[in-house]
């Protein structure tokens, strides 16, 4: 089933980022081999783990050895390697761009099949794509992801809406799929590219409320 | 059923509180449009889903509409009027304790429904009623809700300790509810009408322990 | 059953000292009553109750009363006696290091038994033996557990790592427990008598990435 096969590379290309990312982090805090992997756990099982917990069933991760040994994986190259990816983060950018398309599209179209409503799938597939990161940056004690001026959490929530959308208007999965995840990417990848960022609230100065 | 709409009302009263509180929380750290809702919703919803998971069940706010797309009208309201909420917080506040003051008492009902024990669904009571602010902090980067002098976990506590012992007592559900959510709504009015605070651990000066 | 009797006396040890550790993080941060309660609770049942809610079932410290009682009783004993534990911080270290090795292994030892995979059971241990003190540094703005320098995860990580080998080697299930602790304690007991480190990642000076 090529589709099936497709998403599934994909997911491992994002989760790879995700780890990626993850590890990066903990080389900033110059942690031990252990705390990288722990970090870059987080990072790539985070937003899914909760998206699972959420919908009341286990999480994906437990069952298959794959997904929690590539992330170690990482984790560990990463730790040796990780000067020689101080060039390479607009790769990184890019991968984790896949994967956070990915993990909005699938984390809305879970939340449907277990009877969510249609906000509240568009609510989840953001959080699971962008959880993740929030967390690592909150036990790392970084400015957290959501804070940052950039688009991200908006593009998973574009991706999210348009996978809804097109569900609920009856478009074959494949295709709905395919033009969530695309939506998401190019709105990520325009804000990469242009340094786009949405209009955000300006607080009057002096005011403590 | 008139008690049971009146407690609907008062957790849209109390859920819509609590997504102004998040939605002014990303006011102030100049959130996009997206940062809004999502900070909004985590103060919402945060509490309840966390009760919701330890119980070992699906989160409310999943199967239904309204609340998810209650918290989005809620959080783009405040971010294109927050600046008129600068001189109303205390009316907010005010709604507020009525949130916490039902989430506490049905939090802790919730808790022996499943067959917890006294103690735990005091604890699970007071958890549900101010998980999702401790939450919202955390993730703002501000100082988590605990950390301040007022009284506000302790409000929640005492609610639903004594909902618990009403119940316990043979008190019919009705009764205990009311007077468990007007013993905390009355101890946060006391607080925040008179600034009472509980005595607090004193460290002394240049110790560390 | 005596073995099974020494791990609930352990177990109520180890929560113990979680949950003194928890009460003592209060105290810096002078909090009042209920919050040195929270804090121990979330110290104590956090790592457990993370556990269980990503196996999909319901948390262990709902359904008897003890344990929940017992982190109460310690918390308000430490909000009375905190000035006393100033110089006997070495004995809670100890107890504390009882509790992590326990936790890693019980935590890996419920991760096979629900069907995950030795990958997943290792990070599972770990993750159970090491969230609930990093849940109180984040609530409690400070610097998460995980990002000191000493080992402590990495600890947890060969305990659980030790137990999961043996177990699948066919090793009996009290031997490979006794195993996977011992270990565990050792070389938590070694970094704290020696003040050993694992090497960490070095930085280099001026690079942001």
């Amino acid at each position: 089933m090529p589709f099936a096969l497709l998403l599934e590379l994909l997911n491992y290309v994002g989760s790879a980022a995700f780890a990626t990312a993850g590890a990066l982090t903990a080389s900033r805090k110059q942690m031990d081999p252990v705390g990288f992997i722990l970090i870059a756990a987080l990072t790539a099982f985070g937003g899914g783990s909760l998206r699972d917990v959420l919908l009341g069933r286990p999480v994906a991760w437990l069952g298959s050895p794959g997904p929690a040994l590539m992330v170690a994986v990482v984790a560990i190259a990463v730790f040796f390697f990780a000067h020689r990816f101080e060039r390479r983060t607009v790769p990184l950018l890019w991968a984790d761009a896949v994967g956070m398309a990915l993990f909005a599209v699938l984390g809305a179209e879970a939340a449907i099949g277990e009877g969510a409503s249609p906000w509240a799938a568009i609510l989840l597939g953001t959080i699971t794509a962008t959880f993740g990161g929030a967390l690592r940056d909150v036990v790392c004690g970084e400015v957290p992801l959501i804070l940052r001026k950039e688009i991200y959490a908006t593009a998973a929530a574009l991706g999210a809406a348009l996978f809804v959308a097109l569900h609920m208007a009856g478009v074959p999965r494949d295709a709905a799929v395919v033009a969530g995840m695309s939506a998401a990417f190019a709105l990520r990848a325009a804000a990469l590219w242009r340094g786009w960022s949405l209009p955000a609230y300006k607080a009057r100065p002096g005011r403590d409320y």
